[in-house]
């Protein structure tokens, strides 16, 4: 809840201007906008860093179309995640100013904030990786972050990674996105002092099991210092990744 | 691997101090202490920004003997996880200066840092996840962390956090254990703008399959910004937590 | 089997107006219609409190028709559940008082019973779950409940359900529908004396896997007064919900 | 949050009585004693219907005494479930009035109240799921609710059950306990018109995978009326169960 | 391997008609024609009571072509199983006495045997079953198997399996086909004194994991007498029962 | 149901000899011995071919004195299956002409039947898999069965098995017992023409899940006439064995 | 990492030739190609002894195009696996030399090498394992290994195998494909004294679990021998037994 | 089967020295002794290459003792795994020759043969991995190769496996052992050029899940020739290494 807002109603309460029984009423009504099928936590921003997001699977054209714009009209910014094609064009289609990020199947509409956060570096094991590193890559800059990508280091050719661990230590936090075995944040942890993020995928076949294969593989890293999200989530590292920085900064900042 | 040691070298080997067969030896060699059954890694500090921490479980009485006394030695701080109470006897016979804690399972040598990172809030979902919530409010203690304790305020009854909110809040991130449902970090990470590292643990009987209900709520969270480690990780989410904010420090503190 | 025919006929058999052995016969032949490939329990209405309603899954159109004509003709009231558009399409060129609800991928034919019992309060925690919150809704209506829809209150946004707070206390029961994390359950059992039936739903990806830690997550709710269907099984919870509120009023009316 | 005192709280605030700051610090502050490692919901009674039950796995033998006595001097009532003998052994000695019940695990301190609640059938398919059945039947009478065991009543020797029939289809709601192939409650709702509240129990060998066999019978029952609850978890039904009945008296009573 | 020609090539090598190293190569040689892809075992049908029967699934139409022409030539019989229509549609094209049943997915060619052993009852829970109970009818009669089908009488509506009770009763074994919770076999093998074969199908969704929940359930049948093939697997089912028939039958007809 | 007793039944009510009231109470209230905590199955003989088998585990040692006196009593026949050795001395204590097959954790009194039925054929794979092998062949002597015990004839020494062949052929049904890779029903079932009884068993480590492993191949056997039981129930196998040979015998015998 | 070029930048450091900071920034960058969203491992041939083999699966056919020119470029060989039909025409269309090996979804280019290894024996259980036999066939031969096929030569007719033992012998390792119950390696493992490497297909239905029953019988092999690989992971098995095989000609050709 | 024994007796039975009858009963019964609970292989060694080795677990000591000493007579050499220090002690007892290797749970009984093969690495990630890499290594000796163990070189530290590669890279074959996140095969897999046969453990602890984690991240290994045997199976990875080496020794030696 909006802690200012709570503040001033009490006061109006203790001031006379607003009746308790009202007061009550208004605790709960006002921090969302509600089109029936969907609450708009409008106020998500203050609350927690950044405005709501838009998860478009199970939803349909015209449910995103009506959210997406509720939205967009509230902040002049606007991310949907796990958009398919289909649906992107309808969307496009309706707000002008959305551009659809076909790999990390991304849709962003407003203006990119400046990257004041970060370095943050994005690891991909291999190239079929791609589309969440994208999508982890893509959102954190959306959240102000300067991101370096790092792509197809995966650990079946070592060098690679070490060919590039001057990058990787610059960083002040690394996002690592495998698929198959997942080594690769245990073996990224080992050689940093930063926090490692890492993203299983469903990349693999067979006994990777979409994905549940490198999960495990992750959560049980003998490195510290990795923690996890869930498979192919890299909208989550993303954040955590951005909350990460925004708790590091002065708290006059984000409070 | 220790970047200066690295630069030093190679610039011996430039300075015809060292011949290149031999620095491709000693590249390999120096850091670790090989005791036959460990090579302990005296330099992870550098690397990794807190000495190597010993995992009791597994290990005979006499393996962590040996590797204990080494460690002792080579950096006058001590930290061994998952310690039973028979083999915690046996170390604090050898090494005097050890402590051990019960509730957590953990043995501590030596001082302990002064607080000069976070705070930190850890919270515990119910009494019976204290085991886990005290090891990793002791470790992140143990690496320098400021920690706030709040036990017991479990979704059940949800006005046992929300009266917490404020000192929540104040947290730069905020460590999570709960067992059973696993709902606790979903309804934090709502409320704050900081990262929640979310802590399963094993906790409940039945269909909670030693925590792994648990840890499939916090990989699902709803909200965003929470990120896992493994069931009963209470060590695991202190370092993650303890990089988070090192990591946000000026450079030159921790490079 | 239906008492009263029961009795009947054993008074039959006392009467000597019927013969042991035939008694024997249609203690069995009586209480459905045999359509070769269907058994319709056309007294499911006496003994259970609602006619037979029909799972359409992996029934070809053409049984779907057989056995929605018979039970049609048999109550004057149709219910089909999980069935798809194009099935529907032919069920409803063949029945045309009947109706297709297509979110919820439900058909009804026949009158909309008073709404004598509930209130029932259904809450969805996201948009995405719209499809199963609208079949237990839906459902619940057919079998004469009053309900209140409460959408997208998540625990993500939990401001968004204590503001209705008022409106799921005033309920008899509580039907929650949620994927992903399925916090919601906890959360709610919390806050109300009422029982709450939880609804684990598919939505959701990686480690939801298809709904199984919604799933777990409701098993082991640590608020009291949860019971668990199936994923997404919204019908399933309508019938309970709607036992429960029959099973409060006096005997006479549902013995 | 207890409705009363919040209006109350907004009416001294409105007059003037309470400041808002202050306001805002007792919403959090009341409803519970912290004992450090505990937080006692004392006013869960008023908000669930039941004071706050202990669950004893996992609390040692100190906190449980610490928690049992201040629960036990708030309400003269107390309820331990899952607890083991040696523990009950240190309990009784501290908190004279206390009974334990071997069978069931629980431990009792209090008057148990007058049945007004049910009749509530109790069914248990084998001997070896008398455990659990106890736990429920027990749990069910200590909140009011009046009884019937039916055990040893399993699929196997399907007479058993229909010999019992007009008991079972007495009761306002039935808890079917069964491990192995959980096959009863499907049986059973078939057979009734109220709600079955279906416990599995771990009671079984190889694939009953301690449970989960049953449990997966009873979330797919074919017939309808079926909600399940955790494996073991005969409490859990005793909660639910009690809410149904008191959710359908007369709301002055239970507000 | 074929006792009989063994004992004849043994034979034959006694008697010097045959040299040693020559009847080494013969005795592995000889018992069926090799496709390349594919070893038809032409001797199964002396071995195990019938000819070899062909699985559709992941042959291409050609491979399918090749094997079935050459069964057909060497045996005037062809069974084949998981058919699906575009394949079956190329094979009735080149082999023109073969028939497709389309709900049970398998392809026959040549004369059914007369009905010489049984009856075997094929009992279905619910009309979603019927594919894979048609697919266990049809191949038990074609085995030579008489079958009495009972379609629909799953447990919800236990009094249209009561009905019926005399024609089970009457069979040597039953075959029982059920998806969802799978009850039905333990309820029917506590009714009878035959043997009772389970077949779980993946009728169901959401925590019936394609099949799981059911086959668990018939694998802790609490009722004795009940074995179990795989999900889905009605030829399976038809096998074990006509193997059981014929080993009942006097020795000299099936040695 | 007993049939004859219902005949007999109904024919007094239509007598006039029984009121129907009475006779409705009858049919339910017959065929069982309550103790309370069991309904002991006397008549299970009649309808199932065997006397009730008690299951020891969950059942305290009272319990079970309760049990196995009163159907040793009834039946002069008792059998107690998965029987530690400390209740098993208790049992004894009680009931002096029981004896206890240590191996097998069976306990039998009375007199072994004539063995009628039969041959069937033991096999077990290793030395490891003989307590469930032992449990299988003494259960089906029990029920009056001939066994030829066939031990450590696993796959990793196909000759072992080879050298066996004219046994196993010579059985009119074989149960296979094996843990780990649980390989040999599948070469079994291509080498005779009799049903197979598969029993896995928990023997095995790691990958082998305390029995799966070895039940999936059973599961998956692809030569046909397999069934299986669950893990380790060498009981059920014998069960289901002596249920084919009885519905084999002409049915005057058994009906 | 290359060590004679590792050498070679050292002496050259030493000798002054390179600065010691452009030779860690060199140490790193040699080695691969960076095409963006891939690094192309040029030196895995020294390395590992053989070239980069690409993976298609999640790979675009433009970036398959990119990648495979490349390959081909620096090599004059190219292999691609698991590539569907519609990329491999956009590939071929690229490198003319290209072939499309469509059961085994391959991708080669370039010439054949002389079968200078071997030989080995690659075993089919049945037709449908036919695809990954022949990925594991034609890949060992692209890496020098002289193959001998011998498909269909499962369990159920274990005269099929034992037929070619002899071939099986020869050969100096075997790579066994099998899916359903996976038990071809055991008996296999059994009958010969050289490494048995064992692939698991997904081939079955129902509890194969996509190729899990197959995997777990061959982790759980009881003949000694075995070691597996991922499901339908046919390229795997071949250059696990092509590094055997290498691995065990002298040292002078493979350092 | 023994093939030079095979063409002996047929041989015989061409020569009319021995009667066709009796030879087909000689195949079967040559090649073992039958104690009664087993069937001890004594030919074996001809077959795979070594004689029989005992698994100990589930075998009661007096079986153990008995199979001790019937292969000890029949060979001269004895190897017991998986053997707890009790039975140990009994059988040292009988067998004064035998030698308990205690943390490795291993009896060796007679000469260890020369080291004719390898050399063969086995790695350990971690020192709670030794009793599995020591149950390798000393099986490994046994079969005759030679070994170099490199312990505790997991990739947490991964400077520690690079300064032992020049060890790892000389060797012909590498058993790699690891628990948790079990990543160090692939990484070793990566920068060798020899087969890695891959033993996950037991070593971790929550999502560990008994050392399931670590195989399917082996399974999964990105880097090729990586194959895998069961969790905790040094045993096996000691008998497909040696059988490798063996199979890589010119034929006349091991045929």
């Amino acid at each position: 809840m909006d802690r200012r807002r709570l503040d001033a109603l009490l006061a109006a309460v203790a001031a006379g201007e607003v009746a308790p029984a009202e007061a009550a009423e208004r605790l709960a009504e006002l921090p969302y906008a509600d089109l029936g099928m969907a609450r708009l936590d409008l106020h998500r921003e203050l609350r927690g860093g950044q405005p709501e997001t838009v998860f478009a699977e199970g939803k349909t054209a015209d449910d995103l179309v009506a959210i997406g714009r509720r939205l967009w009209q509230a902040h002049g910014r606007l991310l949907v995640t796990r958009l398919d094609a289909a649906k992107a064009e309808v969307l496009v289609g309706e707000i002008p100013q959305a551009r659809y990020h076909r790999r990390a199947r991304l849709l962003t509409a407003g203006e990119q904030p400046e990257a004041h956060l970060g370095p943050v570096a994005v690891l991909a094991a291999g190239t079929s990786d791609l589309p969440v590193a994208e999508e982890a890559a893509l959102c954190a800059s959306w959240f102000g972050v300067r991101v370096e990508r790092l792509f197809d280091v995966g650990v079946a050719g070592l060098h690679r990674l070490l060919g590039e661990l001057a990058t990787v230590r610059r960083a002040r936090a690394v996002i690592v996105v495998a698929g198959m075995d997942g080594a690769l944040p245990s073996v990224v942890a080992g050689l940093v002092a930063t926090p490692v993020v890492a993203v299983p995928t469903s990349v693999g076949y067979g006994a990777s099991f979409g994905g549940v294969a490198a999960l495990l593989t992750m959560l049980n890293a003998c490195a510290g210092g990795v923690s996890v999200v869930n498979i192919d989530n890299g909208f989550g590292a993303a954040v955590v990744t951005s909350r990460m920085l925004v708790a590091a900064t002065p708290r006059e900042e984000n409070s």
